[in-house]
Order: C-alpha cells, then structure tokens, then sequence
C-alpha cells in the first residue's frame, strides 16, 4: 500500500514525526504485521498483540534510551524491537543468527535490560532510576509488565522497596487478567475489583480539580492529606499499591492509544514512583488468539485463515508427564500436582480438570509452589510440582532449604531440561545438574524414552526421598525399557568393555549409535543422583576409558572423574556460556553432540598411550 | 522458688491446666528463664523475648501438633521449645548434640516445619493445611511470622495464594517493627498505619453488633457488602492483606497474654485465611535487648547485670570487608552497597552512615537485591551486594539470569561462607561454589587472609564481570599477601613437586602445616572461578598426584580431577548432607579437616603404585 504508516517508520524519531491521530491506524497496521510475521517465524503472539498501543505510546511519550523501557518476561517486546529499527529483521525472529524473542541489549541500545524470567523488570528499573538519579539525571525509568509477572514474589520485594523512595519510576501494569494461563490469586481478585473503578476516577478529577486551582484548595490540600486518604478509600475499590506508597493512576483502557500518550505525559511530570493500570486483552485484534490465548501465547508457524498450526507431531514429554500423572491419580489418593501458572505448558490440564481437589495453580511463585509442596509432604501428602528447568531455577532454596534438608518426599517433575531451542539464552534448561548437585538427599532421574519417563515417575512418587525428574522440551523415543529400573542403579546398554560411553536422556540414542559403530561399551546414567558405586567400582578397577556425554554444563562427567579417579576420561558437555537461540539440532551441534564431534573424541581416547 | 509456675510445666498439658490468670506471670517466669540461659549459651535473645506472650498463648489455645504452629525464620521459637518437654534441655541450646536454636522435626513431633531462612512459614502453613483438608482433618495451621520476613517476596506469594483458598489458616504477625536491623520499605508505612488504627476497631465491633443482632442488620449485612467495604476503607488505614482475601484483625497488644488469647479463641473457630496483628517489643523484659535488639538479634554469650558479650576478639572478616566498603568508595563515587535487612550483620553499618545516598537496604529481599543491582550496573554503577552464603541461596535465578548471563558488573560479597557452627543445617555456607560453578562469566574469589579478602574485593569492583568473594563467619589470618593477585592466577605456596595439596580460604593454614611437614607442593586456589590453567596444564603434563581440600560440597576437586585427568588426586571435602550444629572447630573435625585425617590421605596418596 502506497498510504502505509508502517513503511514510513524506520526508527523511533519517524514515530515521533506523527500526528497523534494516526497512532491507531499505525497500531491496526502493526498488529497485521506481527500476525502475519509470526504465522511464518513462530513466536509469542498473544502477549503482543495485547501490549501494542502500550508499546506505541511508550516510544511516542519517553525518549529511548535515554528514557529506560524495560519490559517484563518480554514475550510483549515485539512491537518495541520492530518500532526500534528491527522491523525488516523480524522475519528472522528467533532463529539462529536472527533477533531474539525477548530484549537482548547485544541487539540495540534500546533493549537496556534483558529479560525472560517473569518479574525481574520493577527491580531492574528501581536500579536504573537509582542510577540515574545518582548521576544526576532526570530520565525515567519505565517497567512495562503483566498482572501475571505481578503475583512472583520478587515484584512485590521490589515494590515494597520502591515505596521508601522518591524516584521518577513508572510500572505500567499490563491487566489482561492472564498470566500463560488465567491468572490467579488474591491480587487478580484485587485488580478485578479495580477495573470497575468508575466513581474513584470521578471523584480523583474532581477533588484534583478543587485542590490545585483554588485557593481554599490548596490550603486544603496542604492541611488535610489525612481527610484525602480518608475520602479517597471511602470512593476507592482496593488500592494495594498506595500502600506501599506508590501512586496508582488507572484504570485506563490499554487500547486506547491516545489516552495512554496523554497519561503517560503527565506521568513523566511526576518525580515518583507510580503504577498506570492499563486494561488489555491478550491477543487483541486476531480472533484466534483471543479466543485461546494459552495456545497463542508462544506458537509455532501457523495458517493465518485457519489459525492451525502447521506441524503434526509425536507426544510430547509433558504430555506423557500428564497421561501418568492422571494414572497415578487414580492409585494413590494421597497424589497432588502443582503449577506455577502453567497448567497446560506442563500438561496438567486433565489432571485439574478430573481432579480439582488435588490440583493447585500457585502463579508464578516458583519458589511458593515447591515451599508450599513441602508443607503438604509433610502433611502426608505427595505433591508434584511441574515446573521448566530453568524456572525451577527461582525455587532454588526452596528446594535446598525446605525440600531437601528436611528430606521430604517432594517430587519436582523437571520440564524443558538440556537444550530448548529459540527460545534462546534466559530458558535453556542446562544448569539444573550442576546446582541440583549440592543438594542433600536428593535423588535426579534422567528419562531417555517415553516410558523410562513414566516409571521414573511413578518410582519417585512410590520413595521417600527429595526427587528431581528431569525430561526435554518435546519428546523422547516411544521405545520399551528394555532394563528394569532400579534406584539408583544405572542400564548397561553395551557390555562394559576397556572404553565406554556414559550418557543420559536425549543423549543415549546418539551414544548407542556411536557405542554400536565403535565397539565401547555403553551405559545409560539414569540416576544422575545418586550414581551407581558398583558400575563405578567396576570402572575404576578395571582402569577404563571413558567418554561421558551429558547436554547439559559439566555435572556428571566431572562427578565420574572424581569418583572414578585416575580413569583416563573425556567429557562432551555445555560450557557455561549463555547459548543464544537456534533450532535444538543446530545448538546440539554446536556443542559437538554430533557422531563426527565426539567419534573423533572417542578416538583419541582410545588411541591414548 | 516454691511458687514457680514455669517448674510445674513439663509439656503443653501442664500449661493448658493453668487457669488464664497464671498466664501473665508464667510469661515473667520464662522471661527470666531465657535471659539467664542465654546469657550462658549465647542465642537468639531479642525475637524470643518479643515473643513469649504470643507463644504462651497459642499453646494455651491451639492443640499442637494436631493444629500445626509453624515459626518464620524459627528464631522466636525457643519459648515454644521450653513449653514442649525441653526446658531441661535448654542449657544445651546450639551446642553439638543439645537442641536447635531453630525448630526441627527431628526433635519433637510439636516441631512440625524446620525453618532457619525468612519467609517460608505462610508458604508451609497453607500447604499442611490443604493436606489437612484432603484428608477431612479440622485442625488449623498457624504461622508466626515477623514484619520483616513480610518484605520477602515468597511471604507475598503464599498470601497472593492462599487469598484464593477458604481454609483455616491463621498467619500471626509479630510487629516489632524490626527485622535483625529496622525493618524497611512500603509495607512498613503500611504497618505502621495500622498500629494507629483505633478507629477501625470501634466501627467494626459497632458494625459487627448491628449486622450479627438486628434484622435490619442482617438485611443489610446481605444487601450491603458493598456499603461495608466502602465504609471500612473510609475508616480503616491501609489494609492490604484484605486485598487478598485473607481476613485482617487486629492490631492488639502482642504482650497482653490475655487479650491474645481471646482473639485465637475467637480465630479459631473462623474457617478462612486470616491475619492477627500483634504489635510488639523485641527483648521485651530485658531492658539491654530492647535498648539494642540488633546486639541481641543473636548474641554470644553476656553477663546478666551489664548486656556485655564476654569474649574479645579479631576483627572479623565482615569488618575487613566494610573497612574496605569506605576505602573504595572514596575513591570511587560509582561504588554502591546493598544489603537485604542485615547492615550489621555484613559490616556495612559505618557505611550508610557515611554514604546514606549510595546505601540501600532493600528489606529480607535477597533476589531483588540482586536484581536491582544489576539495574544498578547496567546503569553504570558499580553495586557490591553484601549477603551471606546461605542466603545468597535465595537470590540464585537473580545471580544467574539476571547478573550472569547479562554480563553485569555486580559484585556479591559473600559472607559466612563455609561451615558456620551454631546455627546448624539451614546456615551452612557450603553449596555456594557448587551451585556457583554453572554460572557463566562469573568469577569467585576465595580469600585465606584479610589483606587477599580487601584486595579481592578492590580487583573485583574495578574489572567488568559478574564475581563473587566468599569468606567465612569470623575472621581470617591478619598476615600479610605474599604473592601479588593476578587475576585467575592460583598462588604456589610451596614449589610444586610430585605431590600437590591444592586448598583456599580458611583451609589454607592446616594445608600449610601439612605441606611443610610432609614435604609437599601447596597451591592456594585463590580463585574457584576462572580456575589457573597453567597450574592445572602442569598438574597434567607432570601427572602430579593432588589433594584438594576444600570446606564446602566438592566443587573444585571434581573441577580438577576432570581438567587435569588423568591425574591421581584425593579430595576432603564435605558430603551433601545436613549438618547438624557444633562448633566450626568440631564441624571441621567432623568432616575430617584435621591434621591426622587429612595426613592420613596424603600418605594414601603418595604411596600409591
């Protein structure tokens, strides 16, 4: 189209040279961009679509980046990377070498924080502002964030320390009542309660209009701070916010492109922090997406006409996770499953549904859902808390503090473990080993097919102890155990010979073919925690070589070194580096998980004098 | 004394047999009762002496441990633990193989969660009280629970949670308006609100007579939900566990037994999450704890009649590090410091005097310290987080996802690390560098004497990564550096021969010892994070025989053993269990830092074909 508004904006000076009136065609245009954009690249659509008169608004008010735009989680950031100056990258979003799915500050000076995990963003902003003001400069600092980030408890410390402060801060709440799921929680009941805050507006315009421009006002305004409070809470549903000493201004419908410049105008006015509570609707202006906002939240390629995705597919590990957690259920009345706000990204979506007594969405409170779980073990419950790897990453001392030094039977059902994909550096699932390795009494299960999965499941929830059992992102082979499983013991799948390859999970298959072609042994390591002694006593007797494969940084194979030392011993393994996005194949290949990459590494241990 | 009452409670029964008017001077007794002990053992003073009342009471009214009482942090539970059969016990408080200072299972069925971290109790309330009703059981669950571990996001979490749930679960909050320092923050303000909060109570008792007698009443109280609301915030302060569903009252006098234990009657038949508000006084009773509750927070022990701690002492390793605070930070007006509600504790109190615009106290709130800090940094700050290992254990995403893989400058001065004595299980600073040794870019520095611990710190705030340094509780040797500090370069103390004790930080002067007597090479690993590879090369190429001492979960002697494969090496390091209280001089002996065990290994060693 030759009257495209979009063509016209190359960078955030062309969004400025705007009329104000043509911000809603601009945001119309943009929401036809991301839709038919992400229908081909895959992506986060639905957060997206719902922030993209905030976001417009945002870089037509503040001067990025001197104005610091830090955006929570930042699924919602598409519309900022492409008003940035991104706009003709967007086709490569989240492939490798391409721009990130989240804020990379490598990327463009406008992405000054990187995010990924919820409620990071009202911290990092407090600690800009505090910089800034420091260095004596009056820029703003600005948190774009969901009511979902809202319920992790690491925005409340925020907020809470915020309050104590006098800083030109702006949180501009996201409310499209939904965090990947429904929202849940007593603030969700809260905000409800706020978004029909009709009277309380009225009355604020009023008494704003009384206090500043008369006379009697202004003594008034002076004297009697103390009836204000009193009058406004008599007006105001529930304020949470102002308790903590942060203005709160709203609500204000977030699709409203010009009301949301005009607030943000007279908050860039104020020298304090503030919240501006915006109303949204997650996936607004594609029906599909509004319609089913979970299944649009992060999506594959899809058609536009139909909103289908593209791709047919195997199970996936966490639906194999669901399917026998439902079975479980049925056994054992005592069984409990737990989310952080990601019922069905965990596949616990029938599991709440047949059991609603005995499901729990926390929020997102990674760190609440596992002490929580605690608590219930010790009421002689067995919970389940299904969380991502690199999530379980905020329940860090939960797990150590409350599950594993009480030695409570707490499972942790550990989705998206090794590598994940395009989803890039802040969700790579690769740490949890190492840091679980410190843990007390805690035993790791490492699946490597669909019904080692499943039994390992069902073993840990049978014991008594701490477990962790740890399954990819997408799926693993739909084979047979061939080997009974055994705690603690871990499968001889080639015969033990002078060299043998240790490996676990997604690895075994590329192990098994390269074990077959060399002639070594094989060993699957099912128990990264605790290891086998008797297969280990046996290597270390016999002087092995060994080669030890894990997709994850360095755990077992430094374990192995040490407990089966001085067998001569190579690792394969991630270095810890932050590993940007690319498909899972690319990245396994870039870390050398590759039948030519670790053939040779095998070869030069075999041939070692 | 022939009257005592306290001599005539040996369990809970007893207590519950005293006639409600014996209450107040029981209180006195134990008063009396814990000064005097404490003043033998050392303890955690101030937070029991607040507490008496409020533990008097919910042991006269809840039946434990069929109603679950559930203590935050655990320091205020030792009344608890007098009343529930330990009171002879209690000379051994914190000594090796007498009783915790904090509540564990292991002890008494009445201690039904172990705590020792901040924030947790809500968290593990709600999750016994959910098992309680699945399994039909009536009982309640009740959480004592401190201001300051309020400012704890997980706290937020579990109310955010439980406001969505109809359960009997009673959270008492014990206002003293500290946390170990002054507690900070907006929900402070809040609290404080409410202490004045005359009003509220007399409209309610008035409202609540009208609604509950009158049939206009309860026409109204059906019809006008509404009109309440709005007329409770008219005359209400702040309210903000209302917000989330959980029923506020209060606030009452945490030291009039009596009046307490009206209100858990009354509590106890209501059938939902609700919140007490006790407004009370830490040390109450002993006028040197309330004059200086942060000295008496946890104390060695003191003469009765002065408040004075009877041992001199070294300069600790929190001095070293605050003296050094003030050095850098008159030379570098970027330099910022951040504790989470311990300026005492961490050495940084001349600090905020002399620097208040570059100190932050951001309440118990480790993660976004952190994160904030890396606001800080990206900013162009240069912030050092002041927190102790085991809490640093809170903070681990925010290190990882928000300080590592972005690369930021931020300092964490890690204190308490290694084994800490008293304190027990939950204290212990020895999962640190296996849980920091996945994280990118960081470095960690391990100082053995207070002149490597200031210099470290100064290299540290003046290079660009991410870095830990980690010392212990107590003091370091006060000797000079001999070799100069290069980064990632391991000091040789003994010239390397065919046999090496690699150690760092507080093992250095036993492997010293050992390393001169048994003619050996001594490497001090001054940095865990980057490692020397060009010691380690030569540890390889010379297949010297290693070992590796280290006061922590095995971390670096697993590291070499991989990096210097296939060289023989042992390692002493601690296992991944639970370690119970004891002098740090016991505790080392324990896990085998002595010079008989360790000579013993070496020997192994040498020896070896």
């Amino acid at each position: 189209m030759n009257d495209s508004i979009l063509d016209t904006i190359n960078g955030i000076k062309d969004l400025k040279a705007l009329d104000e009136k043509q911000l809603p065609a601009l945001c119309d245009e943009l929401r036809a961009f991301l839709v038919e954009n992400v229908s081909r690249t895959g992506g986060h659509l639905a957060s997206s679509l719902g922030a993209v008169e905030l976001i417009v608004a945002m870089h037509y008010v503040f001067d990025s980046p001197e104005d610091k735009l830090i955006f929570d989680v930042g699924h919602q950031s598409y519309v900022h990377k492409i008003l940035t100056g991104r706009k003709d990258a967007f086709s490569t979003l989240r492939q490798e070498n391409g721009i990130s799915g989240f804020p990379k500050s490598s990327e463009s000076e406008h992405d000054v924080f990187n995010t990924g995990h919820a409620s990071t963003s009202i911290s990092a902003a407090l600690g800009m502002a505090r910089a800034m003001r420091l260095k004596g400069d009056k820029h703003m600092a600005v948190a774009l964030v969901g009511d979902g980030a809202m319920t992790g408890g690491l925005s409340f410390e925020a907020l809470n320390d915020a309050g104590q402060d006098k800083l030109p801060l702006l949180i501009i709440l996201n409310d499209n009542q939904m965090s990947i799921s429904k929202n849940v929680g007593g603030l969700k009941n809260s905000l409800t309660s706020m978004r029909t805050n009709r009277n309380y507006n009225a009355f604020k315009r009023w008494l704003a209009g009384i206090l500043e421009t008369s006379s009697f006002g202004q003594y008034l305004s002076r004297h009697m701070e103390h009836f204000k409070n009193r009058a406004k809470r008599f007006l105001a549903p529930n304020l949470p916010f102002e308790e903590f000493g942060i203005l709160y201004l709203g609500p204000i419908d977030g699709h409203d492109v010009r009301k949301i410049v005009k607030y943000l105008r007279r908050c860039r006015e104020l020298n304090k922090p503030m919240i501006l509570h915006a109303i949204t609707t997650k996936g607004k202006g594609y029906p599909f997406a509004v319609e089913n906002p979970e299944k649009f939240h992060g999506i594959a390629p899809f058609e536009i006409m139909t909103g289908k995705v593209n791709s047919e597919r195997q199970k996936t590990c966490s639906e194999i996770f669901g399917e026998t957690m439902l079975r479980l259920a049925k056994e054992n009345d005592k069984l409990i499953a737990i989310t952080a706000a990601m019922p069905s990204g965990t596949g616990l979506t029938e599991f709440a549904k047949a059991y609603p007594d005995r499901f729990f969405d926390v929020g997102i409170a990674e760190a609440h859902a596992v002490t929580m779980a605690a608590g219930l073990a010790r009421g002689g419950m067995r919970p389940v808390v299904a969380v991502y790897s690199s999530f379980l990453q905020r329940a860090f001392d939960s797990v150590l503090h409350d599950v594993c030094l009480q030695n409570l039977p707490v499972v942790m059902a550990v989705d998206r473990a090794g590598l994940v994909g395009a989803d890039g550096e802040t969700h790579q699932g690769v740490y949890d080993p190492a840091f679980l390795s410190a843990m007390p009494n805690l035993a790791v299960y490492s699946p490597s097919s669909q019904s080692e999965l499943s039994a390992m499941l069902e073993m840990a929830v049978s014991r008594k102890e701490p477990a962790v059992v740890r399954y990819p992102r997408g799926s693993l082979p739909d084979i047979p155990i061939k080997t009974k499983l055994y705690f603690g013991e871990w499968e001889i799948v080639e015969p033990l010979r002078e060299t043998v390859i240790v490996a676990h999970g997604t690895l075994l298959p590329l192990a098994r073919w390269i074990a077959k072609k060399n002639g070594t042994g094989l060993v699957n390591a099912r128990f990264l925690q605790p290891m086998d002694e008797e297969i280990i006593n046996f290597f270390r007797e016999n002087n092995t070589r060994l080669l030890v494969m894990e997709e994850n940084t360095v755990s077992l194979g430094e374990k192995i070194a040490l407990a089966a030392n001085p067998c001569r011993l190579r690792s394969v393994a991630i270095p810890t580096e932050a590993i940007p996005q690319a498909s899972v194949i690319r990245q396994r290949e870039r870390y050398g998980f590759t039948e030519e990459h670790v053939t040779k590494i095998l070869k030069e241990l075999m041939e070692e004098a």
